[in-house]
């Protein structure tokens, strides 16, 4: 059992939280519930929306403080309840995602597609709402301790990296999700991967271990050969004209995943890109709406789709994916205490392609 | 056989034919090609998109006049070619909707999807682009015969009224389709239809007939009668606080089909309808793009799609389907040769719901 002294983690409690100015503190865990768990954190990615609510992006940072934010967690069990799901047990490795908990009740949650719950809690700043833990502020990952329900802790098969596992939490599930939805490697067979950043680079190498043939996008030639490593077999730049670039490959794309989110995406230019019935999926929120035409939505039949997160059981089924085709994202690992380097240089956009910090008193390896 | 003399219809040579100013006259037919029917016209739908050419929206009407319009045609087989497709015989009832060729080459014609071959031709006022036709002008079922490539003459099958049949082939096709597409009845089984229409009255029956929970949306209470009667279970009048009236039924649709196109559609308005992974289906172009707003898009994981008219086989089946549960839409009879008060009629939005021209001389029933 852990101590509620020992629930310390990297604070934002301004918006110059990611200039280097998280502070290491002790933060008011949620109460226990007899389906939760205690988990020591060994390693936890930095994602970007850590750094869109840390920067205030969300809201004033001073409205939730102090702000303890990750929510790519990998850790050990430490604790279990007496009503546990997933059949959790002490020692085991477990990672926890974006989502923290849901309200089990409704169609979403006994569908076990918990991530469209409307009363769903994410793993930093937002309140339980459930059980003794009701009216608490979920805790993420930048931080020793985590505790929240099992359902939402799962289990990291053998044959994954643990710090690997990290970035697969959210940025992993976030791609794999529309990946397997629409097909990726059997209907959607040419899929095409906009940005070739942390979400992007990840939905390269799932797309090509599910077969197939995918296409990375990006503005400039610059990481074209690291997404030819990653298994793109084709490549384009899209320059300043984009349509110029983009009009040799009309009607080539079954499904497009796009990670790049600009305040205002230019989706009708890539609109020519997908073939008929192609989707093509959103995962950012952008601040400004899309201009969608109607002719070529119509005339091409096609779709602009938005993908969220994924459930535990999607997470699960992209761990033994992952495990099973040996998959591996590429990570940098900072030292945990090193946060405060770690997110200026996360936000210079030096992650090639994930960062993942690493509690090393706590066991986790650099 | 039918003389070239004998290709007459009723054409639009201005922007007022829509006003009842078409003109009776001999137009110019494809040349012969071995792989054509002949057809003797009993009735002919009007659809929204003879209209909008007619008024010169598609651009001046000058420019290709004769305009011979009209694509839900019924006729009799009078002359099959040595090289026809679908078996199609001397005698037999066919209709041709809004396409009436495409290439034969495309990976998409190859594989029976010819309404997204990019080289296609539409039923009236385009090129054909194949064989001793290639470089005529399409002419539609405005008109004494029709001829074209018996590909896109699909046979009427017993147990439809042929002047029924009329308005399935195009406004009954493109809202089949995507009914069909994302599983109306069985993986969608709530779909909402919007617009109590031409196309909107036939979504509703066919979604209905396919075993979905339709729920009708239009702008007052005037069709909720009519609506119920063609099998919607729920009705929603929007009135003129749209988001007002929507709360209620947040997240209780699977499938959206939207036949209403006004200039821009305040799609934004509707997303909440629609359920996680479920999608809002365009089958109408509208001059303005579409504002998609990204985080209703994400967090609801939903999709905005278009949806063009249908393949042959695609026809073939509503076909089928339509015989076999025994749908019938709702249409009033003209006279071809009061065409010129029908079309008024039409614009002033009189069907109810669907206008069926009759050719009485060639033996249609009034």
């Amino acid at each position: 059992m852990v101590d509620a002294e020992s629930f310390k983690g990297w604070a934002g409690v301004d918006e110059k939280a990611c200039e280097g100015k998280l502070e290491f503190q002790s933060f008011e865990v949620k109460p226990w519930d007899e389906d939760d768990v205690d988990v020591k954190i060994l390693y936890c990615g930095i994602c970007g929306s850590d750094a869109s609510a840390l920067s205030g992006e969300w809201g004033p940072v001073k409205d939730s403080v102090p702000q303890i934010c990750g929510h790519e967690i990998v850790g050990e069990v430490i604790r279990v309840g007496e009503k546990i799901e997933n059949g959790i047990k002490l020692g085991q490795l477990v990672g926890i995602g974006a989502q923290s908990d849901s309200c089990r009740e409704c169609g979403d949650c006994k569908a076990h597609n918990e991530n469209f719950c409307p009363k769903q809690t994410i793993t930093f700043n937002q309140t339980f709402n459930r059980g003794n833990g009701k009216g608490s502020i979920s805790r993420g990952g930048f931080a020793k301790y985590w505790r929240g329900p099992s359902r939402f802790a799962i289990p990291i098969p053998d044959g994954i990296d643990p710090a690997v596992a990290a970035p697969l939490l959210c940025g992993g599930v976030t791609v794999y999700t529309p990946l397997e939805r629409y097909g990726a490697g059997t209907k959607a067979k040419n899929v095409g991967i906009i940005g070739v950043g942390g979400l992007g680079h990840m939905a390269i190498l799932l797309a090509n271990a599910m077969g197939a043939n995918v296409t990375a996008i990006s503005r400039s030639d610059s990481k074209q050969k690291d997404a030819e490593k990653l298994g793109a077999r084709a490549y384009i730049a899209t320059g300043d004209d984009v349509q110029a670039a983009l009009k040799p490959h009309a009607r080539s794309l079954d499904l497009i995943i796009c990670t790049s989110n600009p305040p205002k995406f230019p989706v009708a230019d890539y609109m020519s890109l997908i073939r008929p019935e192609g989707t093509f999926c959103f995962v950012g929120i952008a601040p400004e709406p899309l201009e969608v035409p109607t002719f070529p939505l119509i005339t091409g039949t096609i779709a602009i789709a938005g993908s969220y997160i994924g459930s535990p059981d999607t997470i699960a089924r992209l761990f033994k994916f992952v495990s099973e085709k040996k998959v591996e994202p590429w990570i940098q690992k900072w030292d945990m205490d090193d946060i405060n380097k770690a997110m200026p240089a996360f936000q210079r956009g030096d992650p090639k392609y994930r960062f993942v910090l690493v509690n090393t008193d706590n066991g986790g390896k650099v």
